[in-house]
């Protein structure tokens, strides 16, 4: 099978971090397509970020269908604009956020979600809403580090996730912790063996179910929430 | 004092359409800008099209911080862009979606939001919940009626209105009916006397709200939700 | 336009204060009327409070409807008989705490209600759920003051307020805060300044509301919850 | 035990009719004292009139209170000045409505309230929400009889009761059918063979939870919701 | 009246005690017999422990069918098979835990469990919305005592009660504190004194529910949630 | 790897569809062993179906443990003992009921959920509670058919299938819909182009699902919701 995995962001770093962790878990009969969105903000931090990224996504989008793709993964987690990628898609589109949220809900209690600034939290906290997870939801909660800042110090990060993730546990009574930014990818087992819960990458767990449904030619509904709508319609 | 009405599509004809209907409603010190929004579609019917249509929509919202204006309204019932508009100004920004969804909670027991075509419904609902007004919804309700189609006839459609405004009214428990759609302006006042519930115009109600607003210096708050995040944040 | 302003008890100092809130920001073309309730309790602060002050506060409605008033506020951070006033009102009524969480939730993520005294957290948390707006309520947090107190110490009431607000936000998540209570009045700036949220005065954002939806002619809907049930219906 | 049964209107009649059917079903060591309640409406339809009917009726609490009785029972489906009732309480104060929506909730999956008026449908949604009972309501259906028709027909009200009911169990999945007026006592048989549910009369099932509440020395809790506020703590 | 009170473990001890609280509060016109459930495990303190307890504890609920027993009460504070027992039962069954939670949602604003491990607050959890009561919970606390603890130093696990309601009230809001387990048995006096709120016993409170029930002939509803499914249905 | 794929009934026929149908779908490098419950009844329709079925497949759950596979897949649609069974298993364990509403969740804006029997509606309804997955639900629809009808008459099945899944469509806003139950098995292609929504068949959807999420070792977290509770923690 081939998946176009598209990083909706410009930057050649993550894009390419983000190819080196998926080809780690894939199936030997998976061909993954990582592309970069060229037009798109090097970072998508924002609902203005996302404006900017979407359209040009949307052509990467349009490209995979063409070109004979069995299955999008939008690999931000924020799933900048997936109603409009399904729209324009006649296959499989999945999100990292939406997809993780769901498998959070079924492999403990509850979950927190880790962003990297305490101002994204309640865009986090919409987007659970958005994608229907609130009642599995136990908390969003901040690193309090930019970007930057976690990818300038690896122990200060891994310290900060065990430090934050360990409220979520005890004062949340979160089980799942669902690691919301590409940043932290591959701080994971500190967390799991310290504390006893899921710890959650969203691109690998997003690529994992993605593989499983495409087997099973599963794809999203096109009927209403994702329909096409032609001007015609209008 | 002077509010900029951004309509999210360049359709001149729509875009005059409303600025008529404000004018006859606006407060004699209100001075409206009514405008269309240059590349994007010609309407906003989908969540690709809302992708569209934000960009320079934000170029919009960013003139009128820059010249002065003391509030933008997004003048599209699907409220596209609010939370990036709402970051890249400093100005107050309301969207006639989230407006009047809280303005119906006020008004009656439920309310229910009329739509065109029946394959939007979940994305109306989607909105609701988005805008946080899920607990006073009585439902969403499509007229099956294209745009054009509206136009076209308007007897059918004022038919076609009572007709979906009454089952609203019986079968859903709506006290208020919002019409969710540019096209069904000027036919409220059958609904209201013959159903005896409240009918409201998202555009008129939002204009009124905002004018109140702009009176005693409020606007949306800047900390998280609608917060500036610039790169030097990553 | 001409509104009367029925402050629920029987308090003139209390009644005076919001007749010159009111008066600094009313349109030029809206007469006030502001009176008390002449056997009202002199300060609501309870269930039994209400419903000593509901009956003569009816009565004040039916005298603006017989005087040809466009509407009534009811100007107490409790909507006390809100429902009454409405079925026995043909003329818009609206009630300040209603009003107030409805602008909130549309001004940020979520909202705070501060009120004097704890003990009376619970029931502003029902009023919450009575007006359908629990979605977008980040909490309810009491000063730990009585009236007395705040009015006898402003420095100290100016403190308590930015204390507890401090909390809420960086606690409860707060983007927006309610001053519950007409004894917090005139403490909003440095709230606003210093934490960078929306501070809301509920008596004035209903007024400037109310203003903007008289210019269009809205009113509460007359047919279920409101409506006037006759004992021939019976 | 003593108990006196308020009911909140001043009619003789039904007053007589709730003495007949709680004196059929008490213990016989409870003592019961059932008052009607002189200055409020003849009957309880509206907001208004529960308005009215307050005042007096907590005077009737106080003489509760004064003369030694282990509880009181306010006898009328919507639970008029519950709150205010149970401040000015020391001992327990039952509501019919808020005890049977509990009752309810535990014999099946969900529960229909039957009430006399459509109008009065919203008001009774909201109760449901006031008393925190909405995850097992099936619905609120109206017979769409007067008090007057429903007493004057007895056998037209039958059929009405057993029409509506079979509606609420096949088109809501009711499991219990709460007979929401006074004017619905003694139907609930046939509804109960013919359609297999639980059928409830609240005056009755509060009666007996409330002699089972005395018996433990249970009443309500005080320290916020219901608590005496005095006007020292103003 | 009799009534079958099934303790769903084995133990004779805990059986004992439930029989001596019962006895100390039931009606002079009441018939109880308490048993334990033979092969079920001494105690029942997860999902295995109920999978285990189940089949044996509905030989006696069939037992108590046979034996023309008026009700049958399950006596341990996480209902276990209250559905399948429901199912299998022609007379009423009612379960400690979902009657304790509706009683004390009746009772004040919000109520707290107590539970005696914090990880078995998740399933305390869960039960609250198994139940439907989840609009008027609190919080689930955990005294971190085992059983053992519990029952060996009692001026300890006083103290612990003492201190977690305490947070409770002050954190929580909760205005009623249900005991969740067997252990937490007869201290809830000084909660209640020290706290002013109310205290509930699961066992206590479900008796007198239930003998109140019976009088008036109620019964779960076996339409659906209930019904006894034959494998002709298959 | 290996996948013990558990049917909690004791049917033959059932357990060797199952095989048939997970055999045509498995990866290639995937083993598995499809077993019965020797002891669990021949099919599972009640509570009293589970509490008799649990015991027995939890010995087979131990070992799956003791033998190396590296999860278990409970397959009947309501997740028999779901909660124990992830007690007793250090392994993945994942259910098959819980795991489709999830993935529902995520293919379209609604999801209906089929089953045979109208009296099965409130405990699938349940169910979507107790899976936190009721935001996404549209509704619970029976077929009125037994078991054994649905085999009897496979074409009478598939129009009734196509006729309820319609009516999900058009009333309910449905666009996924869930097979409940084994014997709708093999219906979904007829459902999928007629009305462009998507259908789901559980027990392939969980296959999937599972062999992914062992690719990246996820398994469910035993911290409190499925923690090993030992008797020595009483």
């Amino acid at each position: 099978m081939r998946i176009m995995v598209i990083n909706p962001n410009s930057s050649q770093e993550m894009t390419q971090s983000i190819r080196e962790v998926l080809e780690g878990v894939k199936r030997s009969d998976t061909e993954l397509t990582v592309v970069r969105t060229m037009g798109a903000p090097p970072a998508i931090q924002s609902a203005s970020d996302i404006a900017q990224a979407v359209p040009p996504m949307l052509e990467l989008v349009g490209k995979a269908n063409d070109e004979g793709y069995d299955a999008v993964i939008l690999a931000c987690f924020s799933d900048p604009g997936l109603e409009a990628a399904r729209e324009q898609s006649d296959i499989l589109v999945m999100g990292i956020e939406e997809t993780t949220l769901h498998v959070a809900a079924m492999l403990g209690h509850k979950y927190t979600i880790l962003t990297p600034l305490s101002k994204r939290i309640p865009s986090k906290e919409q987007d659970v809403r958005r994608f229907k997870a609130e009642s599995a939801m136990a908390s969003v909660r901040a690193l309090d580090l930019t970007v930057t800042e976690t990818e300038a110090n690896p122990s200060r990060t891994k310290a900060r996730i065990l430090e934050v993730a360990t409220r979520a546990v005890k004062e949340d009574g979160a089980e799942v912790i669902v690691l919301g930014c590409a940043g932290m990818t591959g701080y994971a087992n500190g967390v799991e063996q310290q504390l006893g819960v899921v710890v959650l990458d969203p691109t690998t767990v997003t690529l994992k179910v993605c593989e499983g449904l495409i087997d099973i030619d599963l794809r999203h509904c096109k009927r209403a929430l994702y329909a096409k709508v032609t001007h015609k319609d209008a």
